[in-house]
């Protein structure tokens, strides 16, 4: 079986070890530290790479990302989330606690005092809303928040945001420039209550090119690595930064539409208003995709043959890892990536 | 660690089985052979109870479900997917004909010919588009491709639809009489070249109460198992018919809105225009979920406190499925149901 299956990931290892050089050395300039999101790759392989080029730890959403990096001998972890501990993940959170530097999101005074009742020592950073409104306290709120998990018997280490209204064309200076004005912000409100911080920690893909060093001490972009349909739409990279594409195999071809074998069980399903459907065809730039069901994508705007192979960006390349065991490397010196993290929710 | 870890899936198993029973009745009543689609539960397990409850085989969506379920002793499956099979994928489609029952669609001219070459003599059924303008043929043109099937050394034993435009409200009894229609018209227009079929398949869960018996010899539910919020919507079954739900944990709750701890990454991201957010709350009625991220459902229009725990009902039940590896069963005598067909894309 000289010719591999469809569909299938393909990642072009070449492109990726640019990302990760590229985001490294602007780093290394701005003298900000680079934790990046593993939940994008959640690949020991990949990590391990963005650490040898530089990255100062992780950063993971779940504890389930934490253990798998943990086990794998990665010893410095940001769980960028207000997790609610309980007795259903605090012994999971407490044996991190012995074995790695690990660091956890707040993001209200409940949580706060949750965790310090379950976990007590362990260092939480203070999750501030800068402008996304899904989780996270004003930056005025921020010392609240502190003053109430150092009582909990947290060591507060800093405070965070993600700018996630940065995914929007246009409006990602606007979002960088709320992110950064919100941390200054937040350090401020927690400094002025006797609590002094060393992590002031942002960043998303979108933003990253806007860190401001004066503010941020550290920032954890994730999807660079692969870039995505979305990162090409919102003008962070070209297409030819974009590592990940789905190879698929055209299964019918009218003159309306035709028909590629990858839907939402590989794609995933992510489109946002803005996007013009769901991903684009490497190659075929006037190609759209207006329409997925679970194993078939309707194409638009290009001829294509059937048996044909062609490779899709997808939209948002997150949930597409999260579908697969392994990604299909080329240009590199491994066949694999294994997705060592897929599905960890918990 | 008695307090399960969240956010996990949960099944209901006696309405399962109640949903089993039901459709199997139904089936039995019309004299329409039921052969589920079960790329909805991708188990083992599920698909023994439907085959128990009476079902004459099962339907898949790939080779590699396909497998796992030959793997498992089934012996009757029909790929209801116009595959296109080249030197990635017919060793895999021979290997099956020479231990189970199978049947594949077709739904080229171009396709026949394609599978008569590497496969001949296997079992095909013609694709019929019946409204849904996906993939299959206009029913009229259905004897052109029968008779380049037969021509081409395949077996033709029958005619199948999706008539997947079922899926909008109001729009059920319409797609039922067009798939009816499509598929009598699509029998005729095989017969009258000299090709007597056996198989007339339709179905969807929308449109299974419709099913003709005059016109279907089978039909291909899959959603019944479980249902979701779309059949809600649709009006196919109540909200206590559904099996399956997401249990989440409240990490954030402001005057503005609350968070849980499921996203994309296990509620799956399929929002059809006509619903009304990502899912629904089991026991709120009046809440809403207009945003998810991969961690994070943001959920208004209930009072929900931190650490609350609650089910959501998803969208679209399959792609769920899909993004773990087990089910945790309620109800039943077994604990667990394993997802064997996880991520069997190709």
């Amino acid at each position: 079986m000289a010719l591999p299956p469809t569909p299938r990931v393909v990642v072009d290892h070449s492109i990726v070890r640019s990302n990760i050089a590229q985001m490294a050395a602007f780093a290394r300039d701005r003298h900000i530290a680079l934790r990046p999101h593993v939940k994008t790759h959640k690949s020991i392989a990949l990590a391990r790479m963005q650490v040898a080029a530089g990255a100062s730890g992780i950063t993971v959403a779940t504890i389930g990302e934490a253990e798998v990096f943990a086990a794998a001998g990665f010893d410095d972890i940001f769980v960028a989330y207000p997790l609610w501990i309980d007795e259903s993940n605090a012994d999971r959170l407490r044996s991190l606690t012995r074995s790695v530097q690990i660091r956890v999101g707040v993001a209200s005074i409940e949580g706060a005092r949750q965790l310090g009742r379950h976990v007590p020592g362990v260092e939480v950073s203070i999750e501030i809303d800068s402008g996304h409104h899904r989780t996270g306290v004003h930056a005025e709120e921020a010392g609240d928040v502190a003053v109430a998990a150092r009582d909990a018997g947290l060591v507060v280490a800093g405070v965070f945001t993600f700018p996630g209204h940065a995914y929007n064309p246009g409006g990602t200076p606007d979002a960088a420039r709320d992110e950064s004005a919100a941390l200054a912000l937040a350090r401020s409100a927690v400094e002025v209550r006797g609590i002094n911080i060393r992590v002031v920690s942002g960043g998303s893909t979108p933003t990253a090119a806007s860190a401001d060093p004066h503010v941020l001490t550290e920032f954890r972009p994730g999807v660079y690595v692969f870039n995505d349909t979305q990162q090409v739409l919102l003008g962070t990279c070209g297409e030819d930064q974009v590592a990940l594409t789905v190879e698929a195999t055209v299964v019918s071809a009218t003159t309306s539409h035709v028909v590629v074998n990858a839907g939402s069980k590989i794609l995933g399903a992510d489109r946002q208003d803005w996007t013009d459907g769901f991903g684009r065809v490497l190659g075929h730039p006037d190609a759209r995709i207006p329409a997925l069901s679970e194993h078939h994508a309707a194409i638009v705007g290009v001829r294509l043959h059937m048996g044909e192979r062609i490779r899709i960006l997808p939209n948002h390349v997150c949930p597409v890892v999260n579908l697969v065991d392994e990604l299909w490397v080329e240009r590199g010196n491994v066949e694999r990536y294994t997705v060592d993290a897929r599905g960890a929710n918990t």
